[in-house]
């Protein structure tokens, strides 16, 4: 592959699911060379139409671009595709942007540093979409110096681009410390829904309310922050009794809209457990106290084996 | 209570708990003639310091205005604590703006309709500190000429204002629909920030990276809505089976972090039973299906009554 004129870094891109292929086209659209392997090699044809090379082998995309990148499902899956493809690695910087835990962002770490290769971990919060806009959030860490030498390129995924720090595993940690939040959400959002279809009322009809009440939540993480990292839940906006009071509401929701409520369940645990430690009266956010050392709090609980966890 | 040269409605305020005072101060500061009453009457002090009348009884409470708003715990607590006032009751316009369900507004709506008062079911979603703020969102619901001749009385409490309809239990309807992402989402925050914790860094550290992610939530929630909608969740965006890959990440930082993982187990059983239901390759969304029909779907899963639930 040639620059063509122009002197944007090429970029290999492998993994061309829904996540890689936005990726892919975010480096076409803003001019870099860009080459792209997938292990079903027909993903490549949309982006090769739209000025990609394809490359036919793991190892050839490896071999034309400096700046690689790879966004397969694990990183267990990225070490299985790139074997082949590992002699060819020494020296070059290799991106990862799948999802992971920080021990999977180590194995990574410790496989590509084997290899030779300079290894930058990174993860993306957002949906495909969103790729490429100014305000899309991605994480790296790992390697300082790809970053630094990359930054510019990277950008291009994502205006808001983040190093965290040289630990390879931050990027991850951050990633499921904060993507810890979706699916409870989206399942809340999903059984508020259902109540109101229920009521022969239109999911839609929420949306201005339920975008609004997320805005409310962000407004309070700060406070809740600040309460977690002082230890200090001694005075509450809203109480961890507040919220037990609350918890009866749920299953008066689900049998008003006939719905499956129990994975409630577990909340009200965690605010029993609270409330049993003496946080009663102390911010929700005294719940994080009951979040760590879960021996412990499950022996206090009296959780037998027969509840099935 | 006179008028006292102004001409704003004079309005009575019941229950003087953390919102019962935010509310009362908001009528206060906007000029409202504010009666105050309190089972617990100390509680009345500060606001009687801010030129609210304190009514020893709730039958005087009542009385003084022609718009009597109450914020007690719960609608039980409400109907009991206004008993000795019903007879007072006839006529004026009640509005209460506790939380609770819709089988319980409309228990409230009944006794109060029983008594010859005027009406409106009301909920805040927000903390007592955004009372009075231009965005803050209250629903009412029920009698339509309360909330027509007493509007601009009720958006003192906040800008955002909603009239959803003449059934008296819409707002507590749309307020659980809504309001059942909270303590699933701040349960999320609170083990990510515990994750942060064992690691040394701050839950300061994540808030900014948590907002822009519940941003991105807001960002898909319509597209999420119009899939329920049409039930139509053959399009995805993120699939059930890519949030099942997901899954295994929850024990993983569990482990890294010695945390309590439990309360995601439920969360793994909807994606379970979706992928069961033939919803593997759907939207995420299709979960609105797996929560509707509790019964037939616990049976579905084999979950016996050893599960505690
Ligand atoms: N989609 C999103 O909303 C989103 C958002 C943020 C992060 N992510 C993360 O991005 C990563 C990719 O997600 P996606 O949505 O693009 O997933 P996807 O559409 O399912 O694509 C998965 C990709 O991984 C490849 N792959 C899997 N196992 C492989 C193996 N053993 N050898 C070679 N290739 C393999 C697949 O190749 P084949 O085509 O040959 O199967 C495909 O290219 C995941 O970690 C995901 O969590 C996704
Ligand atoms: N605080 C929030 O963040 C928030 C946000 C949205 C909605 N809400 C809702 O607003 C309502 C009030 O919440 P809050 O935070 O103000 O609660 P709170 O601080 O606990 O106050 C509860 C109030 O109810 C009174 N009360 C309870 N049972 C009573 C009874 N049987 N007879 C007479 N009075 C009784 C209490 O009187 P005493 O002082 O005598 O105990 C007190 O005035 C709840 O439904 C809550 O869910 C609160």
């Amino acid at each position: 592959m040639t620059m063509t004129g122009h002197h944007r870094t090429p970029v290999s891109l492998l993994g061309l699911g829904s996540m890689g292929s936005a990726l892919a086209e975010a480096f076409i659209d803003a001019g870099h060379p860009t080459t792209v392997w997938n292990r079903t090699s027909s993903k490549a044809t949309p982006l090769v139409a739209k000025g990609a090379v394809h490359a036919h082998t793991i190892d050839e995309a490896v071999a034309a671009s400096p700046l690689v990148i790879a966004c397969l499902t694990t990183y267990d899956s990225t070490i299985e595709a790139l074997e082949p493809a590992a002699a060819t690695l020494k020296g070059r910087a290799l991106v990862t942007l799948n999802s992971g835990s920080p021990a999977g962002a180590r194995q990574m770490a410790a496989w590509a540093l084997g290899q030779g290769a300079r290894y930058l971990d990174g993860a993306i919060k957002n949906v495909p979409s969103a790729v490429g806009a100014e305000d899309t959030l991605l994480y790296y860490s790992g390697d300082n110096s790809v970053f630094d030498e990359f930054a510019s390129t990277l950008r291009v995924l994502g205006g808001d681009t983040v190093y965290l720090g040289a630990d390879p595993d931050l990027a991850a940690l951050y990633e499921m410390a904060v993507g810890g939040t979706l699916l409870p959400a989206l399942v809340g959002f999903f059984q508020g829904a259902a109540a109101l279809q229920a009521r022969g009322l239109t999911a839609a009809s929420m949306v201005r309310f339920s975008v609004k009440w997320f805005e409310m939540i962000n407004s309070v993480l700060p406070l809740f922050a600040d309460e977690i990292d002082r230890g200090d839940y001694s005075k509450p906006a809203s109480s961890v009794n507040l919220f037990l009071a609350g918890a009866a509401h749920d299953e008066e929701l689900g049998k008003e809209a006939n719905l499956d409520t129990q994975w409630h369940k577990p909340f009200h645990d965690l605010l029993k457990r609270a409330a049993e430690a003496g946080h009663g009266d102390h911010s929700i956010s005294a719940l994080t106290e009951i979040l760590k050392n879960p021996g412990q709090t499950r022996r206090a609980a009296g959780w037998g084996s027969a509840a099935g966890y």
